[in-house]
């Protein structure tokens, strides 16, 4: 059985492995693309010649998001995907948390106007309310730094509030009741997490940021095809939302002449918000646990729903 | 015996203490500057008129630094000066955290160098420890929001470790010993809290930056003649240290033309750390509590020592 490791593993991880697993033959060769069962990560220019084999049976993914993957072939050949969700969550949350300590200490405003010996507005955190779009691992993380900053945090999700779910949020509601009602109690900060699928394409229009009260900031450490970015300029500049700090795109790289870049209330920052500082370290023990549970017919980890897309 | 307020309250505010102190006559007209037994606030250009009368007695500062007063003839008059500190710790700390999370998230890199998608370095916090000069409210405060990231804490302040400290600080060392020894054990950040004194006037300079390990970054929310702002450039240049993000300066406002706010590896906040979003509804109280104090011949709060300077 072969596995191929994109992942570049240190040499005392491969060591490991080799021993743990004598069944397998690992290699960061991307000769055996076509014959791989196992692959650890992934690579666009190279998914036809996974396919063609017929040999891929399961791939480990080295993101939380998973929309880069041709998943409507995985579903076809039932390829198991795992993603590597909640590796992430604790970054994506202190970046949140970076972004809302510069809107609440009023960083944005100074770090907009260099050379400026300015005074600006700074917000009271325990008087605010975040409202987080996602309540998976990344959305409770982000929820558990804005409460101990003192906020109040509501979650948006499919279904509504759960037992596991009453430690972490004031309230959770549902994603229809949202996307009909919106949200008129003042929130702060719309915090999206929302993952790219077919169904929130989009989702983040005009429509639905006009149904939340205006003077919130927006966030977004989701996806980008989920917001139309030219709907979010029409409403930062009529200051329907406060400001933005945004870290993916609908296409990325961003543009240099993008508005967004420009603009006095957005903040870009260029798709960091979960890159974690030692990533190999964090992503091969969750490897070599899939890979005990995929041998051994046990249930494994961060398995990807491949008709909802995450 | 009359009062006058500085900080200008509202008018429910003036009715409360209009109220409570009868025997005590409010009013916000600096013509009755020379006639003031107690003042809330400060006004340099008024000191003369303050003390000419000879009927001061008591300030309720709305700072925690207090060297902008005249503190040799306060001690002369044993006019009683009463500080702020407590009001700005928790805002302090939140913008400490905004900088260390700046700096673990990558966002100077980024911010310095608008309009470039790059890919930053990235720091775990939990791997880091931080160095907090100051063990009042302030560096405890900044140690609690340390600690919630992950981080080690040491203290260093005049005494060393006491037993109120233990719960907030992994290890605190004497200001002496900081000195002379330094500090070897790696540390990620130095972050100065130190009054304006003149035994903490320049204090940080080349000769102890060089004793601790290089790589770290400062950050000063302290006062800005605690530093030599010289030998931070020279040591950032030569990359002893990481980084720096400075809310105070040595001369205030900074000049457009200083180095400090065109350095890649510098950020700048136009004094703001300890800024609060509600601050009279956070000053009146403690002003009313030490009025109280002070009439009826209690112990008052926050009561500055005029011989150490805070």
């Amino acid at each position: 059985m072969k596995a191929l490791l994109l992942v570049k593993p240190k040499p005392e991880e491969l060591q490991r492995l080799d021993q743990q697993f004598p069944s397998v033959s690992f290699s960061t060769d991307t000769k055996i693309a076509g014959e791989a069962e196992i692959v650890l990560g992934w690579d666009k220019t190279l998914a036809q010649q996974f396919l063609k084999g017929h040999h891929l049976k399961w791939v480990q993914a080295k993101s939380a998001g998973i929309d880069y993957f041709p998943l409507e072939k995985f579903r076809e050949r039932k390829i198991l995907l795992t993603n590597a969700s909640g590796l992430h969550s604790r970054y994506i949350a202190e970046t949140v948390t970076g972004y809302i300590l510069m809107e609440n200490r009023g960083f944005r405003e100074s770090f907009k106007r260099p050379q400026t010996w300015l005074t600006p507005e700074v917000l009271e955190a325990r008087e605010q309310a975040a409202l987080i779009l996602g309540t998976g691992k990344i959305g409770r993380e982000i929820a558990r730094y804005c409460r101990f900053l003192g906020m109040q945090v509501i979650g948006v999700n499919r279904h509504g509030m759960d037992s596991h779910l009453v430690d972490v949020f004031d309230d959770v509601i549902s994603i229809k009741n949202f996307q009909t009602a919106g949200y008129q109690t003042k929130i702060n900060y719309l915090i999206s997490t929302l993952p790219g699928t077919p169904e929130t394409k989009h989702f983040l229009n005009a429509k639905v940021f006009r149904k939340i009260a205006p003077g919130y900031t927006f966030i977004n450490v989701g996806r980008g095809n989920t917001l139309v970015e030219d709907d979010l300029l029409e409403l930062v500049d009529e200051s329907w939302i406060r400001s933005a700090y945004l870290d993916v795109f609908e296409h990325e790289p961003l543009e240099t002449v993008s508005r967004l870049w420009h603009h006095d209330k957005i903040v870009i920052t260029p798709h960091i918000a979960g890159q974690i500082p030692h990533f190999r370290a964090a992503l091969y023990p969750l490897f070599a646990t899939n890979l005990d549970n995929y041998l051994t017919g046990k249930p494994m980890h961060n398995l990807v729903d491949l008709q909802a897309g995450y």
